[in-house]
């Protein structure tokens, strides 16, 4: 058993990491804070935890020192203070986008300024078990992924090492929670419910994140925002570089059982019938699954893939604690098993 | 023709205002107010009247004196300046809470104070046309109407006229719209979509404009926000003074007839079968309809009576043009003949 | 560990079902049959288990015998064929409506025919734990239970039990997957989206479970389809017989701490604020909770009380599973500790 | 004034045509047919008609000559008969498939047959006035257009018609109306929900219609189902011949603006800033327009075209209307004049 605290937990991706936490076989939790909310019971803010979770929010001063501390705090608030940080946990998992880039040139591009502790960047290993599972088991610090940039590294990434993607057109739909807790005008719910809303239409920074795992691929990428509170998914239009006459479906269906064969949480998903015949964000809600399927054109070069997976999950809190699992030794499933629910 | 003129044209009251009097046959829309908004193209705030309204927001010091003034700010934004306001325009139809009630006593009571022009209150005729059409058609000023208060008169106004009902249990179910265009955190689409949330378990202010309509009868009520954006629904179990064997259907659908036959914006919906044989807000949205239906109940005096409107429009913006047709001697359905939609 | 098998597996609870008992520490999954879909595979049907459940169903000529049967086929397959099923396991919980009512008398009456094995129908015990507890424990046959009839139950037991409710107006709003897994006019997408369509308004069938388990009170039902796919939610007016002076918030909260303090599923919501203060279904979808709250009206002698439940969670299958922990002696929680998402 | 009449009007195409005409300043609404609902109430049907449209549906036999016939029956009904549908009006729009390909020879590669009546082929036009016009004020006989190929056909029109479109890769998402009154598994309402479902990778059937109209031109489309009753959205990546330095947003304004600056029913949508900056289907429910909008790429030599519209309007019965208006010399407004609501 370890103890687990977590840093700013009035979010949405700190309750997910509470509720699975709290289930979690070989974690004792410890202590959540919040700044505004000290004192607060928990389960107002998180009520699915009502009855489960009985603390309340301390401030973050009074925090302990613990084995593994999660931070959920939003970006641009974890950087100045890593080093203190640091001092309360050997481990470190930081859910935020302070430490996702490794280059602090690339930080000072996307970020408009320096990282006040570049030296820092390269002790963080990358938090997506299914591509850097060996750095992180001996990891200490750990950035939590983007949940944009975790569907298309999962989606693209076999593509990419095999050397057959040229060129990929992106289309990514997103949920509301993707936008986080706090109160917006852009999710004020007569304005975004049934929104079908294109809100990025080069959108650079995610693509670093993934640029930094795959290298470089040219990627064009459209986020629209559609009427969901929960869920990631991507449909891909990919140029292959291989000649039309040599690759088919048995060679793609190769190629990623290859790579996620033995993966517990990434699923391939393509069938030729059937409702859900393909990966569908609906299903996976709450579950730390990664559905991954793709249908190849028949008479041109490419190939259509398409994922799905929960923001919070697999694009967030689940994803921070398979990589404590990792990094802990414990069983990668441990406090993940929820397998999503249907119908919902 | 007339020349109307919006004060407080950013809200979701103004912007139904705006589309309903830009295709009006007798009305020459004037200018539409705004605060914050000054010298913002106003389809800027309401996209669905791009390419069609293309002017801009003016401060209010810039109206002009018109036929008509509508007046859309805030509950508590209007007492106080009622006297400046009356000077724009010879009629005044003012959509906010502030003239809703004629007595100062009554006011005071739910306000917590007094009104500001206590005398004003009397000036104002409720703007229902369907029990005050009479003194509407001489009327120049008018308040607007409480949307859960015009579905309770027109649903339980016939019963309580002819003596029959005793007491009412109703339950009213709400879209997020009717919380208004500002963002607050109940209305964050995280939070608010899929919601079933009871916010008022005894909410006897809309009850107020409700007894000033039909005289004291004795209503529990319970309002519910439901995943809508438009739309007020409302069940009522009626338990009736008559005795159980001289009630039956057709002295019910005589009543509703003789109270509604005539009247362009309430029809009756009460089918033995088919998916529509009740009142639904989902097909009047948009539409100045309010529907209105029943149920007898077999084995026990009480009957269940369902009705649906757009909080918008019959319950708002729209009540507030047919209120205007009804003073200016216009055909009463000018400008409100859309019928809603199906599917949607 | 025992061995549960399902008869009738492609349904809403069925999948439920299957889900609960795929992750219960003390049970092995055995068989699970459909007549239309032999040979399918299970998670064709159930994409939520893809990857966990990688059997295919088999023909219910093909049940072997286990240690508890559950049957969730639709009402009216199960009674003809009691004894067969009876065979195959020593314990059989039957989540259909056909063993839920003991008196052959009313079962004749709101089935319009007489049950073929009245005498079976005693040998049933109604499966809401939280009621009868003691007879589950000891008992081989179970049947499911209504998941309208359970959150009146639920909601008023203890109110009825203390002699307190007199009368009750109960507006109950379901969601879709209430009407099950079978296609129909009603459930078409652009037909079922938004609405909100009262389906019943004097449901009798429903409130005879509800008599059977508290006695004759009157209860005034309407049932209303609104826009979800899981929950139920109840709002019940209920007229007290105690005199106002005498009755208040700490002795309604006593009354119901006395009846679920020690429930493991039932909770009090009833919070002076905050947006979760009351029960809401969408926190609670997948899980087993029945959330229940109320608030006592000022100045007349009525309380609201307010209930939440996921229809096929303790509404049905969830419930189902609980009694088998409390028929086999296990811990009731077991396999049922999903606690709800949020958000959703 | 003309007489119109419906053939097949339970749809939801027929009753958007309905909707229409019933309001159509110069149109006399005539009669509705439908082989299965002869006698029933047509408001029965379309329930945002009651009180308004009083007619019942006719058998298709009843039917008299008319000046325009709307043909709104399923795909396939139509060629068999069209010698005979076109006896009983001089003009006749046809909104299913079965006339919208011109040449023989693909419609049997797409249909897999023959067309029976080859020769007819030839006398459509393709009822899409932004590109047909001309042939459209001559025509007796006109196709209604698929939503998707119109969509298509309207954003990248001007790019392709400029000749700068090289390649295009579309996602196109749509609600279920689009898959019409049908009920089926596919939109059982549990299923259906909160839906993001890839149901067409290679779609080229609709591309046909497409290719049709701007000439052969590599689309690579994706095809998806969201949550959404109406509404069609496209977005597309756009690979542009012209080099880099050469194109800008003057530049793609000024083609769109040439393209559409006259219609009435295109509109050019994309600003800055503001939620509504790109076109979104859900403010044109109930209305005729398309919204098309653009961002290009800065550093690559890409264009994102976005554009939303009613599949059931302008993608269907409104298209159809509008073609009417342009064969009989109306004002090409008429009828079509409802701008759609915010919010909604």
């Amino acid at each position: 058993m370890i103890r687990a605290s977590i840093l700013g937990g009035t979010g949405y991706i700190g309750g997910e990491l509470l509720r699975i936490l709290h289930f979690h076989p070989q974690v004792e939790f410890a202590q959540v804070t919040s700044r505004r909310k000290v004192g607060t019971p928990i389960a107002e803010v998180h009520p699915n935890l009502r009855g489960l979770v009985l603390d309340k929010f301390i401030h973050p001063e009074e925090l302990l020192s613990c084995d593994v501390l999660f931070i959920a705090l939003p970006h641009g608030e974890v950087a100045n203070r890593i080093e203190t940080y640091a001092e309360i946990a050997q481990r470190v998992i930081d859910t935020s986008a302070d430490f996702r880039l490794s280059n602090p040139e690339t930080y000072r591009r996307w970020y408009g300024k320096d990282h006040p502790y570049p030296e820092w960047l390269s002790k963080f290993v990358y938090g997506l078990p299914e591509r850097n599972r060996a750095s992180l088991s001996s990891a200490n610090y750990v950035s939590g992924v983007g949940c944009n940039a975790t569907i298309l590294n999962l989606a693209l990434g076999p593509l990419v090492d095999a050397g057959w993607l040229e060129r990929a057109v992106a289309d990514i739909k997103v949920g509301s929670s993707e936008a986080g807790a706090e109160v917006r005008s852009s999710s004020h719910h007569p304005e975004r419910s049934g929104a079908v809303r294109v809100y990025s239409t080069g959108d650079h920074r995610h693509l670093t994140e993934v640029e930094q795992q795959l290298g470089p691929v040219p990627i064009h990428l459209t986020v629209t925002a559609i009427e969901m509170v929960r869920g990631v998914h991507l449909t891909a239009q990919c140029f292959l570089s291989t000649k039309q006459d040599s690759i088919d479906n048995r060679l793609i269906w190769g190629l990623y059982r290859q790579a996620y064969g033995e993966e517990p949480f990434v699923r391939l998903v393509a069938k030729r019938q059937g409702l859900y015949r393909y990966p569908e964000p609906k299903i996976l809600v709450g579950s730390n699954y990664c559905d991954i399927g793709f249908a190849l054109s028949e008479d041109s070069n490419t190939l259509v893939v398409m994922a799905a997976l929960d923001n919070l999950m697999k694009g967030g809190a689940g994803s921070a604690v398979q990589c404590m699992n990792v990094m802990c030794g414990f069983e990668e499933r441990a406090g993940l098993e929820f397998p999503g629910l249907h119908p919902i």
